[in-house]
């Protein structure tokens, strides 16, 4: 079985942009909200706008099953207040679940969280019940800047963080750690705010001991974990400077890279230096980068291609890859959608 | 010749740190600053700073000349004013002079800047023209975000930065792009905040026209530029999916990434995908990563190694990064270090 574990809602109705365009616009002009009853969504719109893209794609590559979650770069947290994000992330997280209720079998969810600028992030932690307990998710994504782009959030080892880590414990959901778009002009958001989240989500958890308060607790980086792999040197090193364990052992049951790197030589370096345990399989289609690579006449986002190319990985390390990490990192898995024996 | 294109004075006598503390103690009591004619320095201090690190390291690894600049973590543009910026800047600068005249087969001089947040960049060009026809430097380190964290300057693209560029093309001398230490508890500096400005300055050069404003202009991006090469097909993509020229056309004549990239497999990768002809040979020794690899038994940031190691490079190629290419963004080598023929 291959599971992709970073897909996003990027196809949404129209009528989804119409409502988002509308609420962004009153906040702007200080006007009445639109209203959640006005939204007008056709389950055969919704059919539609994933058969030509994520099930096509998924059909072409041979995935079988999406961790799915609404568009990150939509999220917008920076947007309005607490309750506007609340009611986006209600709308967004509604609209994850019926794709899942409508392909039970190609789709399971992870929520957006109603964060906002300064507020607590134990506050998320009640829409995050709602979707696993209600809507059957099996997983969030979180925020560490909902600020659009200035880093101004205390690090991810910050108690600030705590409250919400311990709903995540207790549901038993791991987190990916995603920020939105950005908001500001410095920080393009797919090109240099995603990658620069994830490079100081990894130092941030590096740097404390936040595993040994919550040893279950499980973070996903997205985008084979930003900078890291690369500078996997200068870690390694900043870790024995700054008296950290080695990056093996503080990764082990609470770290994980997803493998949203475009090309060949980058998902090698990945699996050279990163532990095979320790990598998720995901593709973030239909996400960042469309189109074909004209040097290899594929798609850049069909990353599938990368990992099976990989000389040195055995059959088990792509089964862990693919799958038996997966199943590791969101546990309910094993409820939606169970291993095949 | 092997050049070090990326060394920073981080051994400096500590009469220097005596004058910054009381400085930035100054600035934040309100009380009088200290003054330039209280710092003693003597050239035994400087000699010795240099004999057991730099000069002990240049001997072992091989290399022959470190193109250098004060501390990057030290230069702090966010503490105090403008004038406090210039002040310590020169004091910094002359210091780097003093290290060059004493070693002018070891060291040429890069400046810093007397940056400071929200002061346009054109009042920088001063110290630069001080620097290179007082000083006889060679180049410059551009803070990117003189805030300290904040990613709150507008992107290198932007006109705001345009009066500096005029005054390097006029001086015919490259600028570094190196932010300074971070204020910002998010970001940890060397871990998070250098690379995540890496990967920030090569997007907004790729996004941007700039270099048809400048087409001599040449800038480097350090730490292996970053993100960049690890998400090589990412932005490869991005700047098809953006209309944007192929990226070895983009960095051409304009754009270098350095080799301070601790571990061979990312030496490997970044000499795979980046253009040969863009790449320039540096360790940034003595500096972020201290000590020695239990992996090889060598130090961290003895990048020379790495680069020897890569089966792929013919002799030419590792030519052009240990000197060639270097002397291309760095024109005005020719007079301090002339090739040897």
């Amino acid at each position: 079985m291959i599971i992709d574990c970073h897909g996003h809602y990027t196809t949404e109705p129209k009528d989804l942009h119409r409502f988002r365009k509308e609420q962004v616009a009153a906040i702007k002009e200080n006007k009445a909200l639109p209203t959640k009853a006005s939204l007008k969504i056709s389950d055969d719109e919704i059919r539609e706008s994933l058969e030509a893209a994520q099930l096509k794609f998924q059909r072409e590559r041979g995935t079988d099953l999406t961790i799915f979650s609404p568009r990150a770069s939509g999220m917008g947290h920076h947007v309005g207040n607490e309750s506007v994000s609340m009611e986006w992330s209600q709308i967004c997280n509604d609209l994850i679940h019926r794709v899942v209720k409508l392909y039970p079998e190609n789709f399971v969810g992870v929520c957006q969280l109603p964060q906002s600028p300064g507020v607590p992030p134990k506050n998320s932690a009640r829409e995050l019940e709602r979707c696993v307990n209600e809507l059957g998710f099996i997983g969030c994504n979180l925020n560490p800047d909902p600020s659009g782009g200035s880093f101004n959030s205390p690090p991810l080892s910050d108690k600030w963080w705590y409250p919400f880590y311990e709903k995540m414990v207790e549901l038993d959901v791991p987190a990916m750690i995603h920020v939105s778009g950005s908001c500001n002009p410095a920080q393009h958001t797919t090109g240099t705010y995603y990658i620069n989240a994830d490079t100081m989500a990894f130092m941030q958890l590096m740097m404390s001991d936040l595993f040994k308060d919550f040893p279950t607790l499980k973070l996903i980086i997205p985008h084979g974990g930003g900078a890291v792999p690369f500078h996997w040197g200068r870690y390694r090193g900043l870790a024995l400077n700054n008296n950290r364990p080695p990056l093996d052992e503080l990764m082990k049951n609470n770290i994980y890279f997803d493998t949203c790197v475009y090309h060949l030589p980058g998902i090698e370096l990945l699996t050279k230096v990163v532990p095979i345990d320790n990598i998720l399989f995901a593709s973030e289609m239909v996400g960042a980068v469309k189109g074909l690579d004209p040097q290899t006449g594929q798609y850049f986002d069909d990353t599938k291609r990368y990992v099976d190319q990989v000389a040195w990985l055995s059959a088990e390390d792509k089964r862990k890859i693919f799958e038996g990490n997966t199943r590791k990192a969101f546990n309910r898995l094993k409820i939606k959608a169970p291993a095949k024996v």
